[in-house]
């Protein structure tokens, strides 16, 4: 293998590959990057078993060939390299790789590229492309209200439902729920229902660069993204996802409405007395207004939220980390939430964006 | 207590004086911030008993008086306050503060002002003024070379000598040592040798925002730094400080010139091989420049550097991050590194700086 690079073209493929990467894995060949370079190109791959990410870059391809090199040496060389054209080379069939920029040399031994795992590239059944600006959006959207916890997979990805030209993005701890539509330019004659790891989801947003537009391409156990120079696969999370449609409250005896940027300052000021473990804030919703307030052995808060309330008045407890992570999900200045009671969910849109939707389900005291 | 405030100004002064907290403090008082207001002055002090923070911003002051508030709390809360006036008030002799802002409140419970420990402002005997950016200046000079081992607390401190008008900071962890002279606007009779607290000189730094200029105040056993509206009062470090000269090498078997650019971005390369503990790196001064290698059983490094070199070649063991502290430090293009064998003090300096030297003890192997 022998090839010059740019700079920056190294480090940009290097960066976009990398967090595929888990250091913790148990086979050492998987903390490294793959290169392998041919026809004026050079490919990086990086694998965790479950997702890959490949990019692809234009290099001045000498010696076609392959090599595994360690990702936590090579990404931070390549930062740190000067402005001048690099030269990679692999003598015979070694591992090693020789790395020489000006008059100087880095020499770091890699692994065979012959025992890289080959990650199944899936032979699309469903593909369409949408818009960078709106794929990105839409996974902010829901990607917040994602779970954390290993221990419930399917809480872990984001639900994908595709029907006729309808698809839906749904994600939920089953605390807070967030639910965006939007239009695929394409139909598909089955209803498609798929739960998509919400890691994938964000690293797709992060690599997609200047790309302006994302082609998703699925599969019976996998999902494909693909922007300009860089392609992600991810195995697809099985396990039933909760019918989310009966989640979503449709009676309400309560309206009101506020700004979103007063509520959000309201609610991360009161977050202060709030406790670190629940967080909890009562909010209250009043003829003139909402109250959100905070009692701990320290002090208290009152913070006076102006706000049209039409229907019944209620104390409602909220964990202040869902309702601000909610809010800030929103576009546009004001907020609608609609209550029906002290512990039935709460329901979230903002006036002009009629394809989003969230839910808070309202937190009971101990007392309770 | 009760006064009309700025939420920049409150904000500005609690960021000024909250670095002398520590929050590990045996005394809960002392994890607070001491308000007190009068004469169309709100200020603030904050204490870890070594050394105090006091920073004097207006105020529109209705009732004069003073609390102690937790940091922890106030620090944060005003940060997020709302651009409105903010209102502090006390009731009768109570520990409550109820700060208002629009229509909402935040009520803390503080500290008796009384309690709060009264920090002994030392009577001048000496003291000058200083051009903000030369101190400054001088200061990053040196304290890179600081000890953090607390077990030995007169490293943890930096030489102030003067003499005359010469005054001189100097630094040193005793693997390293950064000395920088500057002239003082006064003079006196007798030679003063202090040793300052790295921590007080560097948190002058920081709060010296726009002020142009500090003034330094020394008594027998305090430093003052007083800058527009904040004044740093700290003990200073008992136990005498090494004798620095007879450290700085007189006569030297090789010199030589090389761009600070070119060897730092070269060391921080080799950084990325060299062990995690020590960081060696292998310094080779040879007629045609300057070779920095490191081997690991990962892979090997081979920097070659332009330099101009004068005299014997030697082979010299560095920690790496001794090498890049002492370059960064340095003003000016090019470092000038004088050397008189493997196992002694290396002395840089960069022309056109003469008021300024650093010395690198090389390390040995744990052969030797």
């Amino acid at each position: 293998m022998k090839f010059f690079i740019d700079k920056e073209k190294l480090s940009y493929a290097i960066q976009n590959v990398q967090r595929a990467i888990t250091t913790r894995s148990p086979l050492p060949i998987l903390t490294g990057i793959l290169f392998s370079c041919s026809g004026g190109r050079l490919n990086l791959s990086a694998t965790d078993m479950e997702m890959s990410i490949n990019c692809s870059v234009p290099a001045d391809v000498i010696v076609p060939g392959a090599l595994v090199i360690p990702a936590r040496y090579i990404a931070e060389f390549s930062k740190k390299l000067p402005d001048v054209p690099i030269e990679f080379e692999t003598i015979g069939g070694g591992n090693l790789a020789t790395i020489r920029y000006g008059q100087s040399e880095f020499n770091i031994n890699g692994y065979n590229a012959g025992d890289f795992p080959s990650f199944q590239v899936p032979e699309g059944e469903f593909s369409f492309a949408l818009k960078a600006e709106e794929f990105k959006n839409t996974v902010r959207k829901v990607t917040y209200a994602l779970s954390t916890d290993e221990a419930r997979p399917v809480f872990t990805g984001v639900l994908l439902e595709i029907e006729g030209d309808q698809a839906t993005m749904v994600a939920t701890d089953t605390f807070r729920l967030a639910m965006k539509k939007f239009k695929v330019p394409a139909s598909t004659p089955e209803i498609i229902n798929v739960n998509v790891p919400g890691k994938t989801l964000n690293e797709t947003v992060r690599v997609m660069g200047s790309s302006d537009t994302v082609r998703v391409t699925l599969s019976k156990n996998h999902i494909m993204f693909e922007t300009q120079d860089t392609v992600i696969t991810s195995r697809l999370i099985s396990g039933r996802f909760p019918s989310y449609r009966q989640v979503i409250p449709q009676s309400f005896t309560c309206t009101l409405s506020a700004s979103i940027r007063e509520m959000l300052d309201s609610a991360d000021r009161a977050s202060l007395l709030a406790g670190e473990k629940s967080s909890l804030i009562v909010f209250q919703t009043r003829s003139e207004g909402v109250v959100i307030s905070v009692r701990s052995e320290n002090g208290w808060i009152r913070e006076d939220i102006e706000a049209c309330t039409e229907g019944e008045n209620f104390d409602i407890l909220f964990n202040v980390r869902y309702l601000s992570d909610a809010l800030k999900a929103c576009d546009g200045e004001d907020i609608t939430m609609k209550l029906t009671g002290t512990y039935t969910p709460a329901l979230l849109t903002s006036p002009g964006d009629d394809d989003y939707l969230s839910i808070i389900v309202p937190a009971r005291t101990s007392k309770e």
